[in-house]
């Protein structure tokens, strides 16, 4: 991964960050690189997840999927970092013969339409919980296991668990004896994407884990004490110093389809791991070129509370644009949709800097297994990093349990004083 | 559409609007609306948009699609405004027996995989460009016409185009005998939904199109003075009055899978509208109940820079969850997804107020073509009145003509300065 922060420098953008203020900020970036080694050297939790790369057995993996590995369809049953990370390593890989479906809402309409539209007995399942006890997982396992009866197939026969070495969904797998893989110790979901948790459905597909583990071994090998020759640092240093300069808003802008899913996990990531104290970027998940044509009216001319970040991969399979009969698109002519796309990429990111509005690109090689390997295990050290320039807890999300408490309170779920909050809401109806 | 704006209120949330500051801001309402009613009335740029409801003639829709009203597919080639209101109305119609793509990025990956996914022969192409010479438009539909006749399928029989009075798009149906249907005079292509640029797939899903506006017809009749009996400027009021204070972030969080492509749709329209003059709030597309183990930390303990509307349909079809086998999750036997669903929308709704932040939370009876009909005309009133707030001009997006001018300019279609910008990029490389 290459990042260029240039155009986030005080010389092109309001808010940048000076010279001096690079030099400040890499003073401790080097401390915060000391605690990030003597966290990752001790295991401790959530650094545990930068030794994934290299602790992560794909060979368990593939063994666990063997008795699916005939599926046409992968069903991750997951939410959250249960989910996203599947998701992104599914898109970013390309098409396999194997098609992949979350089911990451409890939405019945799209629950009832996933599940009419798979071929239920050549479908794996995947189900993902660390405690076991999601109930939005749950509950949509349970709907997927009947559906499964219902069809006449043998849900045991189709299903693979990734849960912790203890609880509900660990004793289900042993009583029906299913393949059961654990979530890493001490790595929090959103933390969690090169591990089991990722990697059952891209196995099924056959894509190449152990090339995306390299890659990310790479990336891991490559951390140093100075952001300016660590990449991932240097992303995670800037984004940090434009928030304290303003850009409160992160918006993650990858160049190809493929990394729509990439911008979603990264949302997950950088939220939930920096939210904290009343303080952390907003992500904003958005695509190039699309929103360019949606969004940046905005983003040029809104307010300066953000920063962009462009991300694409150098080289790409292209597509030649056919002569135009067309008089006034006769220069698309001879040109391809990449270089269409590549240009726009260019133009948009020098908009934005004629404008002042700070921007990072973020390359890179080409969005194969190990290029993505790099790449999501760059910014998970760029997010930890971040977190310890914040000086927040990255790895806990506490801000969540309120409103779990008053669901499971609403639904009958036990005595919570959360759920009487809610029939106490303050109302002023408009209709 | 019903909006409940009691969390945005100062007694619960802070930032919070006082109940003395809501008086004052009605005043304002009442003036922009107004303007509203003379720029509806004299068919003013923009606010012509508020007239299609009544203006759009589905019949003639329906005539143009007749050709392909055989299609098995039917595939938009737009972009923006171009292609975000088919999309909405495709997904929050429901499921058809009809399939609809969007090409709306020129990444050349994408547009390969869908070409191949598709039955060209039973295909319907709608193309969408005001202008007729929107590069990425044109470029994908010269590829799909190339992919069309190396399938030996007579593109010109797949073909219907909705383009402006004039240029080369009209011509070139002209000259090949397309279909042809006009975009509205004076409404820019984010307030376009209700007219064939959004209706023309839908025609062709076989939605029913003339109750969608009947929906928002009926709601275009209740617009008032006041925002105390106006649900659309209670919510473009509350909007503005919350960014006034603080709120520069507003979340779309709609509670159903089939609303997630109107997140993208309303964030265009409040970009691209109001994103001007160095303000204008960050639309932040987001996703019920998925997004509460994702970016909800952020909501309740991050800064106080957001405004969270919560959106759902007040009925909607359900599954039961089966009894569960699983002690912790006996809770969930006897209780449905929906349950689950609007307990967690309650849950997160309770949770942001108890942390004090403002949330507005909207709904419609029910997600068919009336309720979305009702929906996206609120939303675009809404916008208006934010826009007559905020004192921009609302229909524009001037800020966007640099980027186009400099990506025209990098591929050979001219002399533009803002394309020797983009050689002299600020590097500083970190790899």
């Amino acid at each position: 991964m290459q990042v260029d922060i240039g155009n986030a420098l005080a010389a092109v953008a309001d808010p940048g960050v000076a010279e001096a203020g690079l030099e400040e900020l890499d003073d401790r970036v080097g401390a915060a690189h000391e605690r990030i080694v003597a966290g990752r050297d001790q295991g401790s939790f959530g650094y545990a997840a930068l030794n994934l790369p290299t602790e992560t057995d794909p060979a368990a993996v593939r063994e666990a999927v063997e008795p699916v590995a005939d599926a046409e369809a992968v069903l991750t049953v997951g939410i959250g970092g249960s989910a996203l990370g599947a998701a992104t390593l599914s898109a970013g890989l390309g098409p396999a013969p194997v098609d992949h479906r979350v089911l990451d809402n409890v939405d019945p309409v799209h629950v009832r339409a996933t599940l009419a539209d798979l071929p239920l007995a050549d479908t794996a399942v995947h189900v993902v919980s660390r405690s076991g006890t999601t109930a939005e997982t749950l509950a949509n396992f349970l709907v997927v296991r009947a559906a499964m009866n219902d069809a006449g197939v043998d849900w045991t026969e189709r299903t693979v668990v990734t849960t912790g070495t203890a609880g509900p969904l660990r004793s289900l797998a042993e009583t029906h004896g299913l393949p059961v893989l654990s979530t890493p110790e001490a790595v929090p979901g959103r933390f969690s994407v090169l591990s089991s948790v990722g990697l059952v459905p891209a196995a099924i597909h056959g894509h190449d884990i152990e090339a995306l583990l390299a890659g990310a071994a790479e990336a891991a090998a490559g951390l140093s004490g100075s952001l300016l020759d660590c990449p991932a640092y240097a992303y995670g240093g800037v984004a940090y110093a434009l928030d304290q300069r303003g850009a409160g808003i992160n918006v993650m802008l990858p160049y190809t389809e493929r990394l729509e899913p990439f911008a979603e996990w990264f949302a997950q990531l950088w939220a939930e791991s920096l939210g904290k104290n009343g303080g952390g970027q907003t992500p904003v998940r958005a695509l190039g070129a699309t929103d360019q044509h949606s969004q940046l009216q905005l983003y040029r001319a809104g307010p300066r509370d953000k920063l962009v970040t462009l991300l694409r991969p150098r080289e790409r399979p292209d597509r030649p644009i056919p002569d135009a009969d067309i008089e006034p698109l006769a220069y698309l002519g001879g040109t391809t949709l990449g270089d269409l796309l590549d240009a726009e990429f260019e133009a948009t990111e020098a908009s934005l800097a004629a404008a002042g509005r700070p921007n990072v690109r973020i390359e890179i090689d080409r969005l194969d297994a190990r290029g993505l390997g790099d790449l999501l295990f760059n910014m998970e050290a760029a997010c930890i990093l971040a977190g310890e320039l914040y000086g927040v807890e990255t790895f806990t999300q506490p801000a969540v349990e309120w409103g779990k408490r008053a669901a499971r309170g609403l639904l009958g779920g036990g005595e919570f004083p959360e759920a009487d909050a809610v029939a106490d809401k303050h109302r002023l109806l408009v209709d």
